[in-house]
């Protein structure tokens, strides 16, 4: 059994990873933390975990989290980088859920993010935790950056045409929508539901974290930087991602072979047939990434819908599947839930 | 293994029985029918299938049901009863989710529902499938009548007063809220997003087709006739049904008490603490049905607060207990995934 | 024109307010204040008000509230009642949308409320301002108790039985469902999106603030006490309350002749035809009040539907129909825009 | 008093259009068409119109609309070619809210729509509705043709770019997004609300009947032809399009100074501040389009976020306005209401 300790379990990264755990054979749940709620149930405030974990939150204090064999930081940014290098001394391995070990350049990082760095050289070692890019990594790592929500879909979206060269580099466009359990469960007026309800807007057109974290992400599957608009919006769901992505052909290919041929053997990224349009609720609950690729009117834009879970495949579920990785355990194991439809 | 039929599987309870018999591990999936969408996939009209469940609908005509070990019916009212005695003639037990056999007094059948019955004898036989009820009845069944998403929800909040003696029987009061998956996949103008969205409506207050059904249950369980008032109402939800459930206290009792040792060894009745309102999405996808009591200001009303996933506790998940009791397996099977939160 | 300022313009009261006085043709908006946002403009927080409220927040030290003729409290309870005293006496009217003059009994508010009243002598001068109940005091009032929204529905639905003296007064049972937006435009977790999207509870159940506030109406009505339970519960929807009340009968009487009597002249209270069940969209944006009263299956109990959108006639329409009647105008001066459906 | 006569008033167009015709001073609505609803009181139908709308549905055989001084058509495509031609001869005017009229290409209308056109001169004759583009010639039209919802939206965020000659033709990208009304008061089991809700998608993204009409209106303002991918997306909204539109920079511009010019004397286009996101609801309800303009970080991309409500400017408040035009009224009549928020 794996023992597992979660730091920060109240938000909805933590919730999500608690109902993923709960189901796992090889996981031991040790101890999940928060400052706030110490010794409060967890199941009292999550009460769909009733029957299923009747631990309560612990204090950071009292958490012995170096007696884990893994630790997940499901924490506002700039948490993880302050534990980790003990935790790792200690043997434990480290997924970070945040964005703290997400990007390499430290520089863009502390730009983007407000803050300087606890840790560059973790952020070496730290293997980006997206598997359809980086399995045989993410096998031998002590320390696991969780890909963003956004990132997860439209990395996964664009890969298969970047890695097959048939796209201009430098005019990506990324249009993605998001339900409203992306922003995480703080206490804001702009997530209210008489505020997120019945609205769509856009949002950070100007930039937006993820944004660099993409461009990284593309960039090294190509070996070369790559132009990228991303333009986030919020969408009135609780979960779910959307990405739409547009690029240019620069050769007569058959897009949708690129596609099934690049994730043929990935547990967790389906091809649509070609002429779909996956849904949202097509993955509630499940970590499985759902993508068509279209090419309207046979001109030379390429269209790719790319749909998440933002919890799951953008958040919780890959956590869990970079930990199976990461223990040697079969891939699916505890994410093999059927999604939620309707 | 359990080769298990399932006629009519094109609205959300086939699709939600679907999603848990998918995940049963004794039971194999034999044959999926559909008048209309015969040799259409069924992963191609609920692609949260895809991977799960790799049948087609089958043509009823095609569908050799009586070599099944049970066969759901997952249809509209009306159907079950046409043909259920061939099934059972075929040693094919058979659970209905429609209400073809849950009223035992048939002049009140066709009274509500509008038709002839087709086999009154059937009807007879039929056990009604709340095992918090009729375990017992369930376990040795041939034909289970799959109760209403109303009237689980309301029955279990009822019960433990009624089988107390602690409630006036002639005037109690149902209000109860359900999610618009209730209504059914049904091509109708007043389920529509833009009609059920951002609204709220009791209807059917008048008379619905549940207030028998449960009334015939809670007279059951007092060996005499009830008075209740019941008034349906729809809410923008998917899933769920929240009832409000309110009688008048006849002495002095621990209700708290009454309800936790009625449902002490019930795996999916959960009696929350004291003071506690449950939320309809801590059962969303699961087939608990959660209930709390209250005694407001200490008056002589007493008002049970009873969740459920209509589609889960309320048909699908249900009938799949039904089917574990009559086949002898953990009662749990299948059913133990936790709620999706948020 | 009346000078018209607004105290507390930032939460959803003082947005739906302004949305309102814009149109009134003898309004001139005079100053909006809110201490946090001074100096920004209105539409710029609300940009649905851009080309009609072109004003900044001003700080309440220099708003010289005294130089209005009316001014509306759009506050959190316990503001209006420091300041109404100099109001007054400097002959400015004073509309409190908030709670702090709902309650004749200073006690009993101050057990609610959590406060010390500062101006118990106010009170008694204070009017409720439910014009259906109280119009010929409101047209002589400096001073009007703005009623909240749940005792707006439900007092408007049991008033006719009331009067009429038809239904037993110890047993009055009201189950109403809100819209989020009645819990104010406040950062806090349990109205999220994410939290209250899809989802539904009841709260409150051991006590709200709003049941003293429907006892005291109900009881003047009938000059003696009443029992009542109250149980509001939160529905995802953004504007409206759904009042389901019930009562029983004393002797055999026409229902619907007794509410379209009570009713007939009221400009803003629409009685439906017998057998109907209101929408809570069929208001939205409006300041009616919609009722349907049943007698299911001809027994002692009556149930009224009652509907409002919590916002207008349960806030800030009803704030605007108290001083069209207070300055002489037409009833329905600004309040006679169509509701938007869908 | 115009004399309105409104063919096909039982959709979202149709309400739409008699929620703000009963406001509108110089409007006297004659007849109001259904051949299915016949005897019905309209606002038994639509319950928000009770005290403003008092007219049956008329039987299209007694409905005289020749008596008329202007016929609005807001029935499915295909309708009102039918009748155009002999009310233009009786002097009535007509404004299509459907597609009949809106192509000019006669090749092209037939392959979208899938039906032989009824009357191609007309269509030479008729003026395409959009007001910020062709103001003149609708003041003297006898027969305009009422733009699509999404056409609406995306041409004027397109147009001022095109207008200025700062973007490349060849490659522009509407990614926009709809609610649900845009879909029509029609039993379809797609937009039901349990289908729907929660839930977001593209769909027609091989191919949509707006693409030709958008195509049409940029083509006409450059005088060539444009290059256009456009995706429409599905999300749970009721009310609102949100178009986000992408666009390749030829040159160094001050895009807020053009798109402010563009629209400074447009009563309905608001161009807001630099750095803005408008959002869906603050044109709830609005004839307004709002539109920010933005250019990420400085790159060769511009992007545009365009929202109007679907049912307003995107159909019967802009039908309103062109009426309004049409006429010789002040444009705003009847359409001056301040957006519903929240």
């Amino acid at each position: 059994m794996i023992k597992v300790g979660i730091v920060g379990g109240t938000g909805y990264t933590g919730v999500e990873l608690l109902r993923l755990l709960a189901a796992h054979p090889q996981v031991k749940l040790q101890v999940i933390t928060s400052r706030a709620d110490a010794g409060t149930l967890v199941n009292q405030m999550f009460p769909n975990l009733r029957g299923f974990v009747d631990l309560p939150f612990t204090h950071p204090d009292e958490a012995h989290l170096e007696q884990c064999d893994l630790v997940f930081f499901a924490t506002p940014n700039g948490i993880a980088m302050q534990q980790t290098r003990a935790l790792l001394e200690a043997g434990v391995k480290v997924i970070d859920l945040a964005a703290d070990f997400r990007l390499k350049d430290i520089a863009s990082w502390e730009k983007w993010y407000g803050m300087t760095h606890a840790c560059p050289d973790l952020v070496a070692e730290a293997v980006y935790g997206l598997p359809e890019m980086n399995r045989a990594q993410i096998k031998t790592a002590r320390l696991v950056a969780n890909p963003g929500c956004y990132p997860t879909a439209v990395q996964l979206g664009f890969l298969p045409l970047l890695e097959a060269g048939v796209i201009e580099l430098g005019s990506l466009i990324a249009d993605a929508k998001s339900g409203v359990s992306g922003a995480g469960r703080k206490a804001e007026i702009s997530t209210l539901f008489a505020e997120a309800g019945d609205n769509f807007k856009a949002y950070g057109v100007s930039g937006h974290r993820h944004l660099p974290e993409i461009k990284q992400g593309l960039a090294r599957a190509v070996s070369k930087e790559v132009g990228l608009t991303f333009v986030p919006h919020l969408t009135p769901l609780i979960r779910g991602i959307h990405a739409t992505l547009y690029g240019k052909l620069t050769r007569e290919v058959d897009l949708q072979a690129i596609f099934e041929a690049r994730y043929v053997n990935e547990p967790f990224v389906d091809v649509l047939p070609a002429g779909s349009h996956p849904e949202t609720r097509s993955v509630r609950g499940a970590n499985h990434c759902r993508i068509a690729v279209h090419r309207p009117q046979g001109g030379d834009t390429v269209v790719v819908l790319s749909v998440i879970d933002n919890l799951v495949k953008g958040a919780a579920g890959q956590a869990v599947q970079n930990m199976n990785i990461m223990f040697g355990l079969p891939e699916n194991t505890a994410l093999n839930n059927v999604p939620l439809l309707p």
